[in-house]
């Protein structure tokens, strides 16, 4: 199996710790299921946490540390400020797996906003009180299926 | 509870089925989950058809000129031919609530790549052979929260 | 004094409603201030209510409509959707006003969040759960000066 | 509590001086707070200062020297010239803090416009005599709330 | 000589009062600097005016309506909103005379910031507080010159 | 009173040439006004040759070299190839002050055309058989006002 | 042989004179070159015209008229303004023959530049001051070959 | 006399030989069209060569090598592979000369079109079997003509 | 089987003839296999030509008249000019079927552009003196696939 | 023959394997055709795996590092993670040889999209489950022709 890794001439902008942690990742061939169960929090955030698309806690920064054998002291000057979102993907997206989820926005976006108006009145779907993970399902004629779910706290309009 | 209704002025390019059946929706006071029970399918689904993103079956043409009373000629005419997706949203999305799916791509797209490649290897999941709901929870704290599901096929990319 | 107007060949866009609301206006020549007071909402609020960027709840309706002297039934039928907001202002804003704003986003929102991250952590100011007024202060040379204000709940990233 | 640090590597366009103050920030472990405090300015104005967005007085810069140890004739040589603003922050906004004000001028630009307009004529809210603050409030029910507070001197339109 | 004339299929996002406007002048056959002479303003503003890109006073309208015949509860309907600025000129201009101002902009515009911030200290000449005049010179060899003068207040930065 | 710098990282673009004059002036302590007067050329064009928008003449670098105490053959061979305007200001510019510009563009770009072509014919203002320069004013009031004075000649359109 | 016409669905924006003359050029069946054998043009300029990227002289509007029999009234009502030119090319261009002129200015445009700054020195080839034209010429082979002439003033940049 | 030169900090995105070519032109202090004559091609063609926009056979790679005492091997090594065309100029161009030449495509397009297809029927003018030329004339009275040549292999639509 | 049809208020840039055309063929239920077998050309050609993308030649009008019922002078009217491509398709796609044709341009342009340059040398296989064609093969499982095949005849840069 | 060649300075977005095999495919002189032969993939595959658009089994890494003499471990550690596709070609594509697909898209896209529905109904072809290939013809005149084929599996759009 192959793992996700970083080319650092592909992706300028993103932080210093990306770099310190993919190519950590790399060297001890450890796959983001295997990271977060870890430091016990789900994939999908570790691996934003890795784009610079999350923030590390403490204790992260603690487990990180051991779990790959980086200095502490470097872990946390990387990993200690807060992040500074929405650098890593361009828009609209020319990486074809993430085009198909922007395509999904493209396309439902207003189906998505009338049921959710019908559902629970004029507001939004939180994208910070927020959570997401990816599951992976077989038919039964073997083939995969990807799963992403998306769990946002409903937000109402302020009447003022 | 109010209804999510069509104001045809902000949406000049849509197809002239969107005017017929938000019109019909609007005259009959019905909900998308309630027309989405009497067509049998799911409620995301109907919405998109109604935005002119999805396509409609012939019994799906027969039943909502039924439940609309919609001249059965006419409904099919507007609902007959191919959609035209991906014209309904503006890009970047400029309304709040599209603009939060938007947000969750652009933050989380590289994390749901690596994990999805870990996962299954070098491929994309299908925004085609897909399907998505929505859900509502409540917490014990008395907040809604919004669950939206993707689920599409994977597909490897071939070798050639 | 001169009243706030709308010319819809400069608005091509905007809601049924806009029209309607902006016409009564100026025949009964009230400013969004008057209009505020009658309905008891904020006269920000009410303006965007106007442009259709913000939702109507039965009783604004009502109010308006009496004190507009509109039909109810007309009124009710516009502004009982969601609103399908975003779509009033072109950005960037080429209207000086308006690009002030903008400026003033552009210009301050890394220290912004600079300062908000260290005085509430890693989150986002909402621009749902928020209100906001607009206040004039005259000094003691006599120069006028303009206070927005901006209130929103802090909604801090979910750990997932 | 963390600190807002600065990864040069996601903000190649900003001038020598940032990284210089950001560093010293850094290994200081001071807030905005803390310094605005120091050197007798508004924290938001701090913050601009250190991203490149606001003039340094030539007391400001004696002030940051002490107060990070910096020497003072490298502070003065990055420091003296006159900002180039407005190469912070991408527009539109990627980064959901920033995004969220920006999305504030796009809901509400014509509402202010035609709020202020009617309470001061033609004319602009000026962003350059202008001063701006942030205040944290917690209600009853423990829940924190962010204000930003912009206050511009008003501009009427020149008749000529 | 011929006259500046306005063809609303060229120009659809002007105010209505534009089309009066201009009709009106080709009817009667008058040049700006005619008009301007009769209502005392400069003559570009009131081209301005005719864009829709500057207020007409009370009495200006008064004067635009004797001068050209035009019904003068007609024209202070159309002429009495505040103007919504920015909408005539596409950006970047495809009309080569308006590229050219535009080419100075792009030219000059550090050379002028570094020119008036050794001039001034930081801070803007601002377009609002503003006036502007077009002048005609012709050369010893007959060459004619056009002089545009762009004159504002300077204003200084608010120190906050 | 402080000097316009120049910092590189801001300007990656710009020529070699603009790194050489503006550390010299920076480090001589000289303003364009200064500099002008050395060189017999208007601080405008001055500021513009430092940003390598304008052409220097062999006599041009010999003064710049003896002022600033540069090598005259590195300042020769940085000033001799022919100036690649254009690329110094990002458009729309972000610059406030560079913006004010641009925005008297986008208001009165039509207006300008309009006077012009009236007083000239069919045609347009050169930009480049052009000449510019800036004037401080001082009214009554102590108010400052930048003046800015564009001169170009009239070109009309060929007739073939 | 077939005659270029204007659909005017596809070209919105054109002046009203387009839609005028092409029409009357269908009911006709001339050529441009046989048009502008009629008012002595060249016959790009003439199709310019056609566009409402050239302007007509009280002279054409007395030819077209006679050889159209179209009122000359209203042949000089459309076409006694001055062009708003720019507005008939979408750019980058997606007709193909169009493309193939741009491209040729992307993949040459530095060519030219050095060439014609090398035999000219420091300038420009007006655009204005200007006339084209297009031949036809047939090789030894058969092949037809496009003979495009371009042949603008050289304006060199004013020293000031 | 200048020679055309480049900068690199201003060309980033140029081949490897373009900096070496450059260099050794400037160093040798010889014109395209003297390096023209040397190696036999149109002074356009060694220029785009030059600019990495054009190929150069393996006679060029020797002459060039012979004229500016290049070492045969780098100069093989850098220009042997097939030019990566189009990266050279920004589009739209910001540059006033190479603007120009797009401008006579922006307001000419449609009117070289009609004229073209009128004398060619339904094709293109090539800009691949294609050559191209510049021209100096100088009028009566004194002033200088650039003309610029566009020679084209006409290709028909394929009917399928 | 469904028939593709056009609905023109999502496509308000078409020619007249697109409208024309597909109500005809709505009307008689005919695909474009059918139409083309009917008119001798590939079926892609045909539908290029509903859609304005290609010219129909005087048998092309007289065949379709026939076989549509239309008066042959209105479809000879609406067909006989030069098509004005590109305006159908908005780029970049927001069709999914459309996008995927993009998309491998995208992910595989350059791939092709090296296979094309070692086969043939110097130059571009042409969009011009090119046919295509759609052609379906079902395998062995039971998938269906699309074969598109592109055959454009190969044109080198020209020396000169 | 000459070779396809990579020069990073025009591709600063490449993975770090494009410079790694491009460099050794430069001192082999092997031509793309041939590796494929050696690697048993199809030429375009290879091109693409070059350029970091296609995923290199662990056999491919085995062969490459064989032909070319590259340290396998090296090849291994660049190209066993998962392509970041979609960064190798500017869209809109301004190389000459790409835009030419680019418009055969934009051209065709439509008609592709109605014939492939009608041939298919309601679906897309994959380019994922998809491959491709470039063949050479030459007519009896002696003209090449290159031939590009398509196939993609298609996908019906799921009912739910």
């Amino acid at each position: 199996m192959s793992l996700a890794t970083l080319d650092t001439s592909q992706h300028p902008n993103l932080p210093a710790s990306s770099a310190t942690l993919f190519a950590a990742k790399a060297s001890k061939k450890l796959s983001f299921e295997q990271i977060a169960q870890h430091i016990g929090r789900n994939e999908v955030a570790v691996a934003a946490l890795f784009y610079g698309q999350a923030k590390a806690s403490p204790e992260d920064i603690v487990k990180l540390s051991e779990l790959f054998g980086i200095d502490h002291a470097l872990l946390e000057d990387q990993l200690t400020g807060f992040p500074d979102r929405g650098k890593s993907v361009e828009m609209p997206p020319k990486e074809p797996l993430i085009y198909r989820l922007y395509e999904i926005v493209q396309n439902y976006g207003y189906a998505y906003k009338a049921v959710l108006n019908e559902k629970f009145g004029d507001g939004i779907m939180s994208a910070i009180s927020f959570s997401t993970k990816v599951e992976k399902e077989t038919d039964a004629d073997g083939n995969n299926w990807a799963v992403i779910t998306l769990r946002g706290k409903w937000l109402p309009f302020s009447r003022f």
